[in-house]
């Protein structure tokens, strides 16, 4: 995959001059009455289904491979870093998080597939920022002499996907830390969870 | 516990004035050799462990009470709600994240514990921010007449902790989201990865 993506500058953004994010002065009064103020980020693109974005845990069946997983990796530029992540992205307006889901799903990945759950809208970093999210959950179900689908990325977009078995998950994702990939915390959370009940339980 | 904390005003922030997070104007190039603009939040204090922050997903081993984790819930304002989250805090200047880990666990919890792994650094929302953190595994072993510990907060602190066992904490995850509290997408993902393995593999 293309790997020379790099960060050439880095500069204060104003208030006034951001597109996309926005900074927020807080004052708030706490649990005994105190005032305090608490400094936040947000995204200035959260449309009418109040959630910022979505991310996709895929589950692969194919009649003679092992039960899989698609995450993606792509240079992020906050990072400065390959980032490996579940497929994810910004809601559309006037779309909901489950048609955002299977879409960014195709769009990232090619693969297009039935959404079997979703979860609440749970907050992403809600210590610095109100960004929040939708973790849906979709089948792909493939058959034998099924061939890998086309992505449909952006101009722009450098995405690399990878099928993974879920048994090789955390493993998979540690050995990317090792090569200095940044992997997501909330992937990494959910392949720690797995091993955990896999090892510990 | 309290639950009257409340946003009075957000207002614009502007860099110049912010004292714990900073915004970038990244100008970078792509894969293609193309130049372009991204915008993301970064926090102020990161020291020199290159971390912003831990959390501790706690083990608690009791003789006669079922395998448990530990999990807080605070008002966070920028999600205006009260979050549930494991413990987790910035490390301190001079800190390692593994003395972070044992030192906040023991601030929110009042449990003492043994640190028995911790992940590599993970970025917490890597298209917004630079925020990373790492994810440590203690381990609290109880006796049977071991009472509750106190909890070592700061002023100004107001930190729920709930001992939940772990073949529980999907579930309860579930129930507080629908009571309106806001589940930290880390703590979801983790109990999803850990509900996903005990129910599909």
């Amino acid at each position: 995959m293309p790997s020379d993506a790099r960060v050439d500058k880095v500069e204060a953004l104003s208030g006034s001059e951001a597109k996309w994010i926005e900074f927020h002065k807080i004052s708030w009064t706490d649990q005994a009455g105190t005032s305090r103020i608490w400094e936040a980020a947000a995204r200035k693109t959260r449309g009418k289904s109040g959630v910022d974005a979505v991310a996709i845990g895929t589950i692969i069946r194919h009649p003679s491979r092992p039960l899989s997983t698609i995450i993606i990796l792509q240079y992020r530029p906050p990072a400065d870093a390959i980032c490996v992540e579940f497929p994810a992205g910004l809601i559309d307006a006037g779309e909901t998080p489950s048609e955002a889901s299977l879409r960014e799903l195709h769009e990232e990945t090619g693969y297009r597939g039935k959404l079997v759950h979703i979860s609440p809208t749970i907050v992403s970093d809600p210590g610095m920022s109100s960004t929040n999210m939708q973790l849906a959950t979709v089948e792909v179900n493939l058959d034998e002499g099924d061939k890998e689908p086309e992505q449909a990325l952006e101009d722009g977009e450098f995405i690399q996907r990878v099928v993974v078995p879920l048994d090789e998950l955390y493993a998979k994702l540690e050995t990317y830390a090792k090569e200095g990939k940044k992997v997501d915390a909330r992937l990494w959370h959910w392949a720690a969870g797995m091993q955990f009940a896999k090892t510990m339980l």
